[in-house]
Formats: C-alpha cells, structure tokens, sequence
C-alpha cells in the first residue's frame, strides 16, 4: 500500500548518547555507536539510505522530524516518551511510517514510565530487547 | 491605566512552522507566514512595532520573553502549554501585558489539551478562530 | 463559507445582571447595561441586528437558545460554564456560529472554573479582557 | 403487591422539545410529538390515563414531580441525569413507580454521560432503543 | 462591626416544600410551614423583620439573592449545595451576613452529599439538628 | 433497516443458575428456568427461534458468540458486565443485534456496579425490572 | 425522645490552647479561658454541670471519651478533625448526644479541611462562628 | 546467556480466532490460521518446534502455561492484556523467554487498552504491526 | 450459633497447581500438594470430611462453589482475589461459612494486589504465613 | 529458622479497651480482659511469657514497641491501621515476629478501612474472627 | 531583618530514639545522641542555647512547641510528616524561624513519604544527608 | 566513603536569569551573579575548583551533566524540577554526588510544585533559604 521507503531517521532522545556507562543494569553495555553501526550495516545491505540523529534537546528533536526527507523514522524518545506533546504533535504531521523503540521494557519500571504520549502517533511500538529493538524496527520498515 | 504598547513579540510554539501542511484538518490551511504578513499589516497601519519568533525549542522562547523589550506579548505555546512551567514562570516574570492564543479550540480536543498551564500567566485566552484568534489578540493589546 | 450572520444573541448566565456591583476586584466595574450599549452601537454601525438576554436560570437559557433565529450566539454562561450539560446539549442542537466570553480568564481563577463543559460546542473562547472580550467575540462572528 | 398503575406522568429534561432536528445521528428524526402520540394512543388501548411534561427548567421538573397525583413517572432527564441532585432527591420522594428511559445509549457515548445520578431512585432503566424506549417503560408499569 | 441586621431572608432549596413527607426517615417529620412559624414568631419577639422563601429553581434563588434588601440571608440550599456554583457565586455578590443550615447532617450520608459548593460564601454552616439549624442560624444573625 | 431477525440467543452470565436461591432480596425469587420458559413461550407466539445459554466461565461465553448464527443477542453479563473486556470484544465482532439485560437496577447498588465494561458494544441497556428485562429485550428485537 | 442532659463535656483539640494569640486572622481573638467562662456561665444559669477538657493529645481525647460520665459532648477536633478515626470511633462508642464545632468555617479555607473524619459520628456541625459556634451547640443540646 | 530456544509456544487470546471477519478496520484482514502458517514456515527453516494455542478461556492460557515445555512463549493476550493477574502470574513463573505481541498499536486506541497487566512478565512488546508483530517476536527468540 | 461442620471444601485459584516451583522467593517451597495432606490429616483426625479443589479457571471455582454440599469453604482466590466479581458473587450466594487465605503478605506487596474483591464475601482472612494459613483456617471453621 | 519465641507482647490500639460495650453489632459481646484471659491461659499451657498493653494513644504504642524485649508481638491497631505511619515504622524497626490482627474483617466495612498501613510491616495478618484472630496469631508466633 | 536567635529547641519524632539500630540501610548507624552531642558542641562554641526533644507522641510534640520560648526550632518530624495536621497547625502559630529535617532523602523513598504536612509551616526543608541535614539547619539558623 | 570532591558544577535551570528582577515577593532580590559571586569566594578558599551553568534549555542541562568532569552538581531545576524526566535520567547516569537546592519552599507555594520529579535522583535537598540553600549545599559537597 505504501511506497518502498528509500531513506530511514534514526532518533535517539536524552542520554541515549551515555549508553554503555549509563545504569548498564538497566540499558546494558552496547553503545549508541555500535547500535548505529549494525544498523548502517543491514541498511547497506539493502540499499537504504540511513542517517541517525541523537539529542538531549527536545526542540532538536522537534526540528529534525519537521525537516527530514526520510520515508521512515525510528525513534526512541527516551524520557520524552513520557512528558512531550511537542515531539507527539511533530511525529503526527510527520507523513511517512514511524515506529517507537525502547532499549528496555517500559512496562516494567517505574509507574510513570508506562505511559508513552508520543506512541500513539506512531504505527506501533517495540521494546524490551536492547539493540534487536531497532533492528526490529528496521525490518517492520523495510518490510524484511 | 497601562502605557500604549509600542512593540509586540508574537512567539509561536513547536510545529507551528509546519502550519498550512500539518493536519490541516484540525489547524486549517493557513501558514504561519501569512499569518505573520497579516499582522505585520495590521501593526503598520498604527505605527506599532511587531516581531515574530517561532521556536520548537521550549529553551529559546524562554530566552526570548526573559530578554524581549516589547511592551506586549502574543504567545500560541502550541504543545508547551499543557506541559511548560518553564515558560509560565518566564511570561510571569514579564512586565508587559500577555494574550495567550490557539488556532483550535483546546476545550473540543483531547483531554490532555483542555487544561493550560500556561494561560495563568496571561491577561487572557482567545482560541478556536484560526488566524483570527491572533488579529483578536493585537485588537486587546493595542485597544482598538 | 459560511453565510454573513444577519442576527447575533448575546446571552449572560447568572448573577451577570449584577455586573459592576458584583465583586469588582474580579469582575471590574462595568455594568452589563454599559457592555450592551457598546455592543449595540458598534452593531448599528454594521447593520447588524443584535438582542440581549441575561438570566440566572439554566432553562430559560436553553429555552432561548433553541427558539432564536440568529445566525450567531455570544454567550457568556458564567457559573454554568462549569455545571451545565443542558446549556452545551442545546448549544450542541445550534446550528449557526458559537462564541464563548468570560470576563475574568478563567484559567487563573480557583480550579473548578478551569474545566468549561460548554466550550466543546462552541467554536471558540475569548476570555479574560473584561467588556472587550465580547467586542473581540462581535468581531469574529462579523468577520471584521 | 403494587396497585395497578392508573396515571402515568411522562417528563422530558431539557433539548427534548427538539427532537428530530437536534443531532439526528444521535438521537435519531422522531420528534417528541410523535413519540406522545404513540404513547396516547397506546395508553387509549387500556384506558390508562397519561400526562406528559417536556421541560428544559430542572425547577419545573422538580415541582411537577412534587405535585403529580400520577401512579408513576416515564422520565428522560436527558442532561440533568449526569448532573441533577434535585431530580434524584424528587424522584426519591415520589411514592409511585419510576422508569427511566434515554433515547441514545448513555454507555457508549461520552465519559460524562455513563453515570447516572437520578437512576438510583429509579426502579429501572431503559435505554438505546430511540422512541421504542418509552414504550417499553409503558409496559413495565402497566406490566403488559 | 456589622450592622444590626433588620431583616433576615429566608432561602429554602429543591423539595424542601415536601418536607414533613419527604423521606421522614431522614429529614423528620416537621413541615416547612411549621419551621417558618417558629421563625417568625422568634422574628417578632425582636422586631425583626423575616421572608421566606422556597423554590425548586436555582434560578429563582439566584434572582432572589440578586435583589433583596435584606441584611442577612439562612439558606438551606438542599440539593443545590452539592451542584450549584451559580448560588455560590450570588452568595459571594451579597453584601450582608450569610449561613447555611441543613436539617441532616450531610457528613454522615452519601459521599457526594459531603462537598458543600455553596458554603465557602457563607459565614458558616449549621447541620444535622433538624428544625433547630435554622433556629440557631437565626440566633446567628441576631446575634442572640 | 434491519432484517427480520429469526433466532435469539439469550446468554447469562455467572452464578445466575442460582437464581430463585441466591441472594432474593437483591435478585427475586425467580428462577432462571421459569424466566427461561416465559421466553419460550413468548418466542413459540410468533414462531421465533430462541437458545439459551448459561455459563459461570467468561471464555464459554466469548466462544458461544463467536460460533452464533443467531440474528439478535440478549445478554446478562452479570458479573462479567465490569471486568470482562474479551465479552465486550466478541459483542463487538458480533454482527446481529444486541440488548444487555440485568434483573436489578445497577446503578442503585455498590459503586462498582455502575459502570458496566460490555454495555458500550450493545445497542442498548434494560435494568432493574426483574424477569421482565429479558422480555422487553424480547420486544426490542422482535420490534413487537 | 432522649432524656434531659445533665452533663456536657466540652473537648478542644490541638492548638486550642493558643486561642487568642494564634493566628488571630483565622481563628480571632477570643481566648479559650474567655469562651470556657461564658458557657460556664450559660450552663450555671440553668443549672447544667460543665467540664472543660483540652488537650493536644489525640489519646487523652479518645480516654476521655471513653470515661465521661457525661450526657452530651461539644467536641472542636481542630486539626485531628480531618485525620483521627480513633476519635471518630471513640464517638461512635458514645452513648450520648454530641455536637462537632469549629471557630471558623471549614469549606472557606484549605482544601484538605473540608473533609471531617469526625463528623459522621456526630448528631450535626457547627462551624464558622468564633466563640458562638460553642454557645450554639450548648443550646443544642439542652434544647433552649 | 541463554540457551538456544528449540521449541516456541504461540498464545492467542480471546476472539483471536475471528481474526480476519472481526472488525477488519482495526485488525486487518489476516486470518489467524494464515499467520499461524507464516510462522511455521518460519520455523520449519531453522529447525525450530513450533505450537499454536488459541483460547477465549483464561484458565486455558494459565494451564498451557504451566504445563508447557517450550523454551520459548510468544502471547497476545488480546483483551486478557488489561485484566488478567492470573496471565501475568502463569507467565512470572514461566522460566524461559516471553514475548508480548499486539496486532494493533494499543497506545493508539481507548484509554483503557494502554495499561498492559502482563506486558510487566514479559522480556519486552511488539505492538502495531499486524500479523508481522509475530514475525518479529520469532526474530527475538531465535536471534536472528 | 452455627451448626458444626461437617464437611469443607478448599478452593485453590490460578497457578497455585506450580507451588514450590514458582517464585520460591515469595511463595515459598512448599507443594500444594504437601500442604493438602497436612490438612487431610488434620481433617482425618476429628471426622471432618475435606475436599480439594485446585483451578486455573474462574468459572470452574464459581460452579464448584455453586454445587458444593460442605458446610466451609476455605478459598485462596490467589489472582482472582483481585479481578473477580463473579467469585465474590458466588461466596456471596453461598450459604456456609467461608475463610479466604493466602500464602503471602498481600499487603506488602505490589499495590494492585492489597485490594482484594472477595474478601469482603468471607468471614475474614488469613494471610502471609505460607501453609499455616490454610491450617489456621481450618481451625476457624472447626472452632478448635 | 527463627528461634522459638519465649515472651509475646499484645497490643490493642485505640478504643480496644470499650469492647464488649462498644458497637456490639460489628465488634461482639467479648470484652477485652475475656480475650486476655483466654490468651493468658493458652500461653501457660505452653510456658509462653505473655504481656498485655492497651493504649488510646499512638506514641504510647510506639514506645512500648520501641522498648519490648518480647520474641513476637500480636497487634491490633484498631482505628491507626489506617492512618499511623510511625506505629508502621516502629514494627519495621522490631527484630521479632508480628502478626496484625482485627476482630472484624476490615475489608468488609467502610472504604477506609480496607487499607492497612502498618499490616507491611507484619508477617501477616488475621481478621474477621472476633477474639478467635488473637488465638490463630497466637498458634502463628508459637508455631503450633 | 529577624533578631539573633539565643535558643534552639530540636525537636525529633517518631522512631528516632532506635536511631543507629533503626533500619541502618536507610537511616545510618549514628545514634541520636551521636548528633545531639555534635549540635551541642556546635551550640557552645557560638554561646547559643540549644534544647533536645524527641518524643513518640505527637501531642507531646505539639505541646512542647506551643510551650517554647526558643527562638527558632529545628524539627525532623519523621513519619508525622506525612500525618500530622496538628503539628502543622503548632508550627504554623510558633512565631519563630523553623526548619525541617530529614535523615533521608524523602523524594528517594515509598510515594507516602514524597508528601510533607508539614514543611509549609517551616522556613525551608534539608533532607537526605544524615546527621548532617541537622548540622546544616543550625547553620540556617545562626546565620553561619 | 566518596574521595574528596576537587570540582563542582552548579547548574541553574531557567529563568534563574532573571533572578533578583523576578518576583522578588518569592525569590528575593538577590542576583544569580551575586550568589555565584558568594560560591566561588568560598570555594576559592578551600581550592576548590567551581563551574556556573544557567540556562533555560533542558537539552542543553542535560549535555552538561553528561559532560562534566566535576565530582560534585549542585543543581536548582527551576519549573524543569516538576517536569523533566530528562534531567532525572542524566542526574541518574551521573557517578559523582548531587545536591538539589530551591531559593523558596516547594512545599509552601502552588500544589504543582510540591512533587520533585529530579529529586529522587539526588542525593538529598535544601529547600527555603534563598542564596543560602546554594551555600550549605557547598557544605555538604565539601563536607564542611
């Protein structure tokens, strides 16, 4: 029904870039870096264009979504996910395919974490498996 | 009882630089430009000095009512103003007279929408009109 | 797209006739009378035809509503803002243009008169600039 | 153990008199006339005796149900039922049979509307099937 | 430092014109005329001058308000205490002494019965003694 | 609009095969089977096809719509009516008609009766009127 | 219906003991001696035994409770009003009538007194009146 | 860390069964039986045992639970997701992995449908994506 | 009061069939088997006759509570104990007596499990003392 | 595990020491020294070392927590189950065993009284058997 | 602007006499005389008088600050912060400097201890560093 | 336990700017940079290394402590207190020691701004003491 999405936006929300040092209890030991770094790799597999975009600013955040070309977003908005309306709103006029990931189970940590604000505006969500949550995402948005 | 304003600052909140493409079922087919150009029309014609400022960072509109030296504010915090004490506490912090203004009506909206955090810190609220609420809004603060 | 409104009511909830006596810290010194008569001549001055009706009770205001024949409605339900389904079923019913005024803003007073049940059926709000609230509301049914 | 029901008092809240062209998608195109008459004619059949009563005033409905002489009472409080203390506290006094009845489906609307304040003081309720909810009620009193 | 009071306004809400057969169990079995008799009688005694009046309609308790000359108002809102912001709101526009009575005691009935809207724009509140709440707020307002 | 419907499934929910012994204060003396057989008879006058269906677990219920071929559905969840989300889903898959039943009035019971989960799937609700709720749910889809 | 009561118990709650010098804004500036005096006088004049019991202890309250041989009780809970059960309980236990007062009017301070734990056990409340709250509940109670 | 899975058991909840004629407009037009084939294809490559359970029966789902031998569980609870305890306890003392899938973003639909009660037992949740949610939880417990 | 019992039945809700094996941390390492024999023996030792009853399924636990002929029940609703009506409902309809248990604390647990629906259906409860509770129940409904 | 205990302190909250007299429909005929007694002469059979404290007051309670040297305590905290966090501190602080206790069955009367603050700082609890919980608490601390 | 302070009353509650043996993973292991004597020495070395008071009881508390003449009170409340109106209500008629402490970090700890009754009554809040926070709030006081 | 801090970062959120000019009735009248002034005095005498961070940007706060190589923060959240998670999970990732200060009492003003989302991650809090809160959260870094 839809096109073949030629370009995927990789976001990364607050602190995502301490990943690795940051409570490795809970987020584990992969970096940012090396998460991105698979991700490139299965995206030159296929062909797909692939840029990614980590920021502590939820007006960044905000900016980016409104002037990306991609045909498809992956983000994870990290505390966002549970406070900004603003990164809701950019997602819901933004007019290509959008999945939300989690390094880790939202649903099992603290009670305000439960909610996400900005998942309903996507197509759908994965989380609770580390790095394969984005390499999930890839293959809901590539369709592999 | 107050002295006549002799500038505005229209400040407008995140995604509102998408307006006119961003569902414009609910915020209509307007751009913010030609909202800007009617104002800047309407403030000429009285000789009233009018600057715009559009930010999708809740930080900059901060930094700029903290450091404006207009006597009036327009302010449409869009997403900001159901989640932003920080921009309430800035606008209670102005001196000069503050309207707060929608495009939609946020009482016909979601839940999460009907309540402002920010609309405390104002004289007023003038929402649901479109374009119009801001015209409204310069009609309160320039007396006409 | 909408036909040029030929006839407005403007309708004022309860304890409204007390206008001007009436806690003026709050409400200021205006009487209904002085906001009618304003409202009137600048109606004149545009061929607009414009009828007042104040009453502190929820029926007849609901009677009122559903018996006009004017193409747009003002209304400034006062204490029935809070309270009053019938008012917003009626309003709901309406088929011309809704404005909703208050005179005080009503986000800045105590919490049970932030949530409006009326404003949902209207198209939009204007509400903390006293007896301009109502010219703003002229404005936007007049389209001036 | 009841007597046999000879008067039945049949009371309209508010909005009802404008029914048919009031929202048809929700509340369907009989008017309240029509509905009466179903009702007479019905009542005819069995030589029962029948009022009715549409009030948009929850006053008038409280004082007619402190003066009806009638065996029982058909009530659609329509908006007063998610709001009205009074009507519950009359209905409460009332010695006779009490049915209440909605044109629409009370649950499957808007939050606000799915509690009942006045059905405790009811034997029963009767709602969603748009006129043929009346004369169900009918039934149930004259237990045909 | 207030005023003799010359005149005391009687106020009694939604079915309190039932009361002597209205739910006995809980408000008693005095009427209202018989409460009225007392009063006045005690009025007479002390030159003071005393109206009663009881409506159904908050409505007209609002207008009532709105206009008398009286210098101290006993209002027994019944049903309204919990519902009507409109009466509170006519209570804080009266310039004269104000209390409130109930003949039950509304802290040991239903939850909903507990919140009084309306008190808070009285000088107190007087329940649970039946007939002798209104005599006491009497002794209130005369000082006695 | 609708076709003449052929077959009724009446279904009920937990423990009312205990009716006529359980808790009669609440639920009457009648029995199930003898509501059962007034229904029959009812169903055999018109030469309308009628099943029941009694079960205590919630999955033999969900199961039994799903496998229905019957045009019009009469239910009393019972206690499934405000904790079962799987009934309320297999009602709506359902693609016939459907009248929820409950023999008392739930909203004059403990509070969290009051809300029932299944009713917003329904086109509509008949409480409080004992055995007579299942027949006048009979009415409803036989149109009689 | 009860017997004439030949005893009262007047019980003040933490804090009580300040009267007069505490926030006399609130709680005016009558002392608790000054208040104690006058009823001592009333209850002299028709020859009704009074005691006096004040304490900030919400145990001695409860033990006093528990003891007095008294007929009635006047009890002003002050702060435990809106957080002791044991107190509530300790009143239900009572045999006697009890009257629960307040120096100033509940419902027009903070939210979290609004609420009375206590009153559900008493006969009625009086608040809002200083010192004559007391001398109100004493005629209560010896019916004069 | 973990063993190589070599046996998933795949949970269906209520009304899963229908899939595909019910309500097509929110879960899509897949029949569960094509899904099902999907995944077995799937596992039938790698070698890996695969079983499929579909139930409207809560204990059904706790039973299969408790006796399975699978390394691996896969579970759309469907409706059970937001009421059963009883799910969230058989999956709590299950000691191999556990994915929670959804066909429908449930972030996207009533609020009531947000809240997961099991999703906390799981290692993480894939939600929104129609019968490709399974596909992606097979990638989870296979690491591919 | 009661007449002795002879006979009881013990009711064990979801997942209690795992005990010993699951989550020993909390539950401890008993089996329910183990548990069952201590009660057999108790039970063989003064006559009384004993029943176990171990389900996963609501709906089994309300038809076996509906059709048994012992005079107690003992009843570990374990999950059900916070989701279940119809078990309440059932307890309810059960004329004997009836003791809830359960192995933990629930009130030092997660929140959602310190309410229980069906306690308030039994005599009273007894829990957090792993097999004791059962025994100490038994030795409620023997009275030794 | 624990070391068998050799002295057991008993403790009854707030308006313990009324039993028997007081609220005899909720609270039973037995008296307080009767429940003793039976205690007392349990724990002779058995060489136990038993101690009674009853207190009205809260402090007391905490005090005498904070200097027992008994093994175990037995405590019904009566009215502070709901609302005392200190006596909740002092029994997390106590090194011995603790079982909470109640006469009634908490869960069965007033919504407040369902929660029990202090019962997470016991091993458990028992409540609903009048004097026969402190006997059930009693076999709990001495392992009979 | 406020005189030198010449006398601190410290005022500790509930529990913290166990100090040093209380709880140490969330308390410490200093005694409270171990901080008392340091406060001591601290006092001395300035000239300033300073008072120790702990007690488990909350009116003792309040009698002590209804009864000081310090001029500024340090008060560690501990679990009476989250309880007690009464000592609110005594700090708030105490007309000297207050300051209140925490040995722990209370925002860190269970959702009842993130609220304090408390603290609008005092100056300011030091929480979470020990025998510090005491240390520190001397510092307060005396200006150092 | 901790090594001795060499250097502390101090971070001030927004509108800390303004700070001496911004309603000075809650705030004072001090400058940001006369504080600053007043820490870097003494941090200078104890050869402590000292940074100052303001800024009205979430973001750009949550870059900073990311970054920093500072042992100690000293932060004062501003309005970022009550909302960012953000800031929570970058205190949380940060190793060093936190100390969380106000200028006003948290718990004194607006309901809003009683709950400390960042606080949790803090090691403790001083709150009230205008530029003093700065200067003792110096001494707890320092440990003097």
């Amino acid at each position: 029904m839809q096109d073949k999405i030629k370009k995927i936006l990789v976001i990364n929300g607050p602190n995502m870039n301490l990943l690795g040092s940051r409570e490795p209890g809970i987020y584990g030991s992969d970096t940012l870096e090396s998460i991105n770094v698979k991700m490139k790799k299965k995206a030159g597999e296929t062909g797909l264009d692939i840029e990614f975009f980590q920021s502590n600013h939820e007006g960044d955040i905000v900016d980016r979504i409104g002037q990306t070309d991609a045909g498809g977003i992956i983000i994870n908005p990290a505390a966002f996910t549970h406070t900004s309306i603003a990164i809701r709103d950019s997602l819901s006029a933004f007019k290509g395919r959008i999945v939300e990931v989690h390094l880790s189970n939202i649903f099992a940590r603290e009670e305000f974490r439960h909610r996400s604000l900005t998942a309903a505006a996507a197509e759908g969500v994965v989380c609770g498996f580390g790095a394969a949550s984005y390499m999930l995402a890839m293959d809901v948005l590539t369709g592999s």
